[in-house]
């Protein structure tokens, strides 16, 4: 505690919370060739920006480097930035902060960086990450220390307490803000779409690659859409306009990206989940799937259905256990052996992608809406995943809607949140 | 071979195959109480009907008894059936045939049987128990032999080659005749909808039990409707009125039957469906499903989500597994052992049901039908599946679409090719 600066050093009164913008003029993704999977498909990688030799930013200051997510540089952005932004959800705390840079001694715009955090571990990970920045921001002499958390997700509520206690207990002066997740999920999402290149991108069915949009829409361009936010579960929201009122939950489903790791976590050896996405990579779903053409010998062309289609997701296993085993009882391990891991992630990783791109289809069609956006963790820049839901949901409109992706899918309310800030809210006098 | 009548004896050219048709006055369910899982909820059973004490019934020479599902008197058909009827699916072969009952020594009535196999074992099981049938009908003195297989199904196709040279090395004159899938599952439906009392019923969600249909609709009244057939897979057909104009495939999903056992296989020791099924009456899915209240430490009222609301199905398994095992490499079994093998089983039957109701809601709201037949094995006259499939409806239309159930509910296909029968097919003179 010694290097912090002292409590009453810190005057709340002096920091301009109702007036905090960030500044995106200029705004880039700092480095690429972030989509996993089949990178070297990537059609229009986005060109490395120019950095300038001058530039010394303090990012480096920052407990551990982000390496899976990238920076968005603000080159513009020279105001105060007293909050950094968290939003905890079922599975992942997902947490947003800016560093601001420095040329020549000056201000020189800054980055905002993005972090994750398993939930589970709240109390010992992101919460004590949070504190490092806090006590960090304090150092600088440059900048006014962090004294704002805006926090969203699910968890937002559960863990204001522990939030609050535990600055407390550290003798720092924060205020905890809690703002509505779909909202912020909204916010943050039409943030990336009009303010960022090369942050939303689309999957060519044909080309079998994906495409960037190097140009953000502008506002007036991307109303109504459909957004479905996968997480540990899934949200979909209809969006016709910006604001509050603009946007409504029209319904969800409780297969996820929890349902997806929880199931393979019970059978697979894989012990995380990008290790889970790269064996889906090398697995073949067609022997753990009963297919159109298992079934019916050929396609069922009557009613449109090829025989590589799907028509079970994992019945074949009942098949192979029954004429591999007939009548032995069998333990688990036995089973499983029956079979290639590789192949049952393969398996899940379709089941749950087509039947978000079904439900998302169909709740599309009730409003009439052509555009949807896929955010949340559950994607994590995977291009199987991607081309399956960009797959179905194509296969289910007959090519009427579109898929669209973010560089930054998981961070739409952690960002959403950053962005409004601790606008509008009565400083504290220091109590947290 | 020696008791059989000898080939020349059959001649196929007197059978009337152009002007059989079922005679179904009078019709009802022979034996009841079929409902697994809450039996004693039943609110309105229907009364045994009265059978005569002459009635000699030979349908003792069946192979084996069809304990599981209910056999259909039909008290006033007397004219000669001389067809039984398949439907190949991809996990289970369903199989529909007719036995002539005597009252002293005259032809009183018949009754309807039910039996299905496992396709997997279609050659040494399903086919075998054809066989026979057909054998003892030649052996019977007042019915002609039966000479006609009428099949449907995915399988129907598949299966057909071996049928025809299986029936020709058993020396029997049998000509199949393949009917197309889903104009069979409808006509069975509507069969069963309008001739048979006490076979549709419903779920009440406020008494918690089930009421049946005590009179048949009539047939104008039934119509549109949505079919969600579930067995292996799920199909959704839309119908707006009889015979093959009236109906549509409208979608489907690959979350059926075939996933709910393929994965509790895998996971559990369950050795066949119906005991995975009574697995699942004793969980709780708390255990394993990440509830709405688990992330938020209340209900999210503000989009009315209740606490006890899945917010992510199989979302605890990953929580568990991180506290009590961090670090540790652990075997399948291991894992396992974290868990009760009912819990798991009762919350992929409601990650399965949901889905599917949910789903079915949004077809059926495309295409503004009310009315929701739930058909296939999937749902085995099981108490909690109904109870689910019934809850998720509700809970999706808010009320305005009702959910039906069959005692049938596995059958409609192969009902349907029954009633269909070998009409208008030119005899074949004794080429199988």
């Amino acid at each position: 505690m010694g290097l912090l600066r002292k409590y009453d050093e810190i005057d709340l009164r002096r920091i301009p919370a109702g007036t905090i913008k960030i500044d995106c003029l200029g705004a880039y993704i700092a480095n690429d060739h972030l989509i996993r999977g089949n990178v070297s498909l990537l059609s229009t990688p986005s060109p490395s920006p120019p950095t300038s030799d001058e530039s010394l930013s303090d990012e480096e200051e920052s407990p551990t480097k982000d390496a899976k997510n990238a920076n968005i540089t603000l080159p513009k952005h020279n105001s105060e930035v007293i909050h950094i932004s968290v939003d905890i959800g079922g599975t992942l705390t997902k947490l947003v902060y800016f560093t601001a840079s420095l040329a020549t001694g000056k201000r020189a715009g800054g980055k905002l960086h993005f972090r994750d955090f398993q939930t589970g571990s709240f109390e010992d990970e992101a919460l004590q990450f949070m504190i490092q920045l806090v006590r960090e921001s304090m150092l600088k002499k440059h900048c006014l220390p962090i004294t704002y958390i805006i926090s969203t997700g699910g968890g937002a509520h559960k863990f204001s307490k522990l939030m609050t206690s535990t600055f407390a207990k550290n003798k720092l002066p924060m205020q905890i803000v809690k703002k509505d997740e779909m909202e912020c999920l909204i916010k943050g999402l039409d943030w990336l779409i009009t303010k960022i290149p090369n942050e939303i991108f689309t999957y060519d069915l044909e080309k079998d690659n994906i495409r960037f949009n190097t140009s953000p829409v502008t506002e007036k361009d991307i109303y109504p859409y459909l957004l479905v936010n996968i997480g540990s579960g899934v949200s979909m929201i209809k969006v016709t306009g910006p604001g509050p009122s603009g946007f409504e939950r029209i319904g969800g489903s409780s297969l996820g990206g929890g349902t997806l790791w929880g199931l393979l976590l019970l059978l697979t050896d894989a012990q995380d989940y990008n290790e889970m996405l790269e064996m889906a990579q090398r697995g073949d779903n067609e022997n753990i799937d009963l297919l159109v053409g298992d079934i019916y010998g050929t396609s069922y062309n009557k009613i449109g259905l090829k025989s590589n289609h799907i028509a079970s997701s994992f019945a074949k296993v009942f098949k192979k256990l029954r004429f591999n085993q007939l009548g032995k009882k069998l333990t688990t391990a036995e089973k499983l052996a029956n079979f290639r891991q590789e192949d049952i992630a393969r398996s899940l990783l379709y089941l749950v992608s087509n039947n978000i791109g079904q439900i998302a289809y169909l709740q599309a069609r009730r409003f009439g809406l052509k555009r949807i956006y896929f955010g949340g963790s559950y994607i994590s820049g995977h291009m199987q995943t991607i081309h399956t839901l960009s797959y179905a949901l194509n296969f289910w409109s007959n090519g009427e809607m579109q898929s669209y992706f973010l560089r930054h899918e998981g961070y739409l309310g952690s960002v959403g949140a950053f962005m409004m800030g601790p606008n509008g809210v009565k400083p504290s006098n220091g109590t947290a």
